[in-house]
C-alpha cells in the first residue's frame, strides 16, 4: 500500500507508531530494513525514534556490518542492534527486524521458564507463517546482557535450535523483544502479533 | 453525520478507529457493510486493516458469496470472515458486521460459562436494543475452529436459539467476538458497547 | 486560550478528547455548557458524540427546560440528560456539565461505601475548589436509575446534603459520573480530576 | 531534531505529548527550560497544560526567580515549581525539568521504603547517564506538602545525598514526580524512561 520506493518513510512511520503504542519509548528500540541485496538500512542509535527521518538511516553491509552510507548529520551512530540484527537477516532470510522495548515484553519474558515462554490457545498465533490457533507455540527468551553485541551468540544459538525453527521473535529478559519478517510489512505484522501474544499472556497470568 | 455515499470511506475510517484501539491489530479482524440490497461490501483479508482505502473492497453477494466485483489490486483476496458475516447478515437482518480480535474480548471469552457470558449492572447495556440496565443480558461464545469459515455452523446455531435472541454480538473463544447493526453507524455502536462491557467484565472478574 | 464565542466549537473538542480517552463511547455520555444566562447549550442524545459538531447544539431554557433554539437536523434530539444537567447549574451554579460513561467511574462507583467514594492521599485533589492534598474528600454515589430523568431527584438530594458540600462529582453505580464546573473550561479539568482520582482508587483498591 | 531557537515551540510540544500520555492532566504538572545561562523558561501554572504555546511562558531569574519578562496575557502566573526547578538546575546543572503527575509515579511512589524505590533488572536502566541495566539504582521518593515550594528543602536535601548521585529524579508520594535531563531532550528522554520504570515497578509488584 505504500510503494517499495518509500521504505525509508515507511520505516519512520513504524517508529512513530511503535513510539505510539509506548513499545520505543525513551530513545529505546530500533529498526532495519534491507533496502536491496546486501545493504541494509538501520535506525540510528541514542535517538528519539519517533522523530526519526528518511534521511538518517545509515546503509550498512549485511555480511561485515561496514558502513557504506552514514547521513549527512554527523552526530549520528548507527544502531547498537546492527549486529543483532544481521544475524536474524543471515539465519533467518529476514527482510526486516523490529527491536521491541515494549514493557509487555519484559513482563513476558518474565514468566518464561527454560528459556522459552509457551503461547497456546491464541488464534492470534495465526499470524506467524506455519502456525495454527491449536499449536503451542515456543518464544525463546534469552538472558539481558551489559551490552547489546554481547547478545548477538545467544541470538545465533536460538536461530540454530530446532525447538525454535517456528519462531519469528526472541524475547530479552528485562530488555524487551526483536522481531521480524521476510520484509518490512511482514516485520509489522509479526510485531503487533507478538505485543498481542505478550499482552495476553500477561493478562492472563495475572488471574492464575 | 457522514452521508450513505461515502459508505466505503466510512468503513475505512472504522477500521484505522479500532486499529487505534487495539481491537484489529496483526492483520487481524474485519468488517462489512450492505451496500445495496444483495451487495455486501467485504474487506480483504491478510492486510493492515488500518491501510485499507475504499477502491480495497470487494462487493460479494449475500445470499450465494460469490464475488460480484473486486478491485483492481489482484493480490487482493476477500475476508475469511465472509461466510459468517452473510450468516449474521441473513439471519438477524444486519446491516453491517465487525469482526473483532480485541484482547478484551479474549479475556471476557475465558470468563464464560455453558456457552455464554451473563452481563448485568452496566448502563451501557442500555446501548443494545431492547435491552435495559436491569437486565441479565447474555452473550452467547463459541470455541474457536482452525479455520474461520468452520465456525459458520456454530454461528447459525446461535443466531437461531432463542436463549441469544437478543445478543448482537457473539465470542469466540481465544479468538475475539463478531459485532453487529442494523447499519454501519448502530455496528459502529454496538462494537463500542461490546468492548466496554468486555472490559468491565474482565475488570470486575479481577477483583473476585 | 479559546474565546468564549468559539463555545460550541470547544464543547466539540472536549467531546473528542473525552471520547478518545474512552469516556463516551458506544454513543454514552453528554455535554451542556451555559451560553448567556438562561440558555443552555444541550448536545444530542443517541448520537456518536466525538462526531459532534457546532450546529448540532440545542439550546434550552435553563428553568424550564423548554428548547428554544432546535438544530436543523430534525431528526437529533437534546440529551436525556437535560434534567440532571439542569438542576446540578441551579443548586450550584455550574456553567458547564459532563457526563461520563468512563469504566474508571464505575469500577470506582462499585467501591462506595454508604453513598460515597472517600478520596485521599493525592496531591490531585488540589485541582478541585477548596480541597487541599490533606483532605478528606467525600464523592457522593447514588444508585443507578432506569433512565437518566429519574435520577433527577436522587441528585437533587446530594447537592442538598451538607455531607457533600465539596465536590463537583456525583458518581452513579453502574453508570458513570456527573462532572461541573464553573465555566466550559474548569468543568474540562474537573472532569479530567476526577477521572485521574476514580483511576487512583481504582489502582490502588486492586493492591489492599 | 528540532533547533534550539525552537525551544519554546519545542516544550509546548512535549507538554501535548505528556498530556496524551495521561502525565499531566487536570491543568497538572509542568516544564521549564533554561534559554540562556541565567535566564529559565517557565510555564504557567493553573493553564490546561496541552494548551501552553510559546508566547506563554515567563522568563524567570535562575538565581532569584523573579520574573525577568512576563508573557502579554496578564491573567498567566508563574508555575508553583518554579523554586524547586531552580534547585534542581543549580545543584544539578539540569537544563531542563518536568513535573509529572502520571498516576504510574503515584503508584510507583506508594511502594518506596525508606525514602526510595529500589530500580533493577531493566535495561531501560541505561537510559540514565552512569547507570546500567546490573545496577541497583534508587530513586528518592519524598513526602508530599501542602503547597509545592514547602517541597524544596526535601528537594534540596535530596540533591546533597550520596545515595542518590546517580538519580535523575525525585518521587513525591501521591503526588508524582520531578524528572530532569542536562538539556531539553535529555529531560524528555528521563522523563520517558522514568515513567517507564515506574510502570515496570507497579506491574511487577502487582505479580509479588
Amino acid at each position: 500500500m505504500i510503494a517499495l520506493s518509500d521504505q525509508r518513510e515507511l520505516l519512520c512511520r513504524l517508529l512513530q507508531r511503535f513510539y505510539d503504542n509506548g513499545w520505543i519509548s525513551g530513545t529505546g528500540g530500533g529498526i532495519c530494513a534491507l533496502e536491496s541485496p546486501g545493504r541494509l538500512l538501520l535506525a540510528p542509535t541514542g535517538v528519539h525514534k519517533e522523530l526519526v527521518a528518511p534521511e538518517h538511516f545509515f546503509v550498512v553491509d549485511v555480511d561485515t556490518g561496514s558502513v557504506i552510507e552514514a547521513p549527512s548529520d554527523a552526530t549520528l551512530r548507527p544502531s547498537e542492534c546492527g549486529d543483532i540484527f544481521r544475524t536474524v537477516i543471515r539465519r533467518r532470510g529476514a527482510g526486516a527486524v523490529v527491536h521491541s522495548h515494549a514493557l509487555a515484553a519484559v513482563l513476558a519474558s518474565d514468566l518464561a521458564a527454560e528459556g522459552a515462554l509457551v503461547v497456546e490457545q491464541l488464534e492470534m498465533l495465526k499470524g506467524i507463517p506455519g502456525v495454527t490457533n491449536t499449536d503451542r507455540h515456543l518464544v525463546p527468551v534469552v538472558a539481558n546482557t551489559a551490552r547489546e553485541p554481547e547478545l548477538v551468540s545467544s541470538v545465533e544459538a536460538i536461530l540454530t535450535d530446532d525447538r525454535f525453527a517456528r519462531t519469528w521473535a526472541i524475547g530479552v529478559r528485562d530488555h524487551g523483544a526483536y522481531i521480524w519478517g521476510s520484509d518490512v510489512w511482514e516485520a509489522k505484522k509479526h510485531t503487533e502479533v507478538y505485543h498481542f501474544l505478550f499482552e495476553a499472556i500477561v493478562a492472563r497470568e495475572g488471574r492464575a
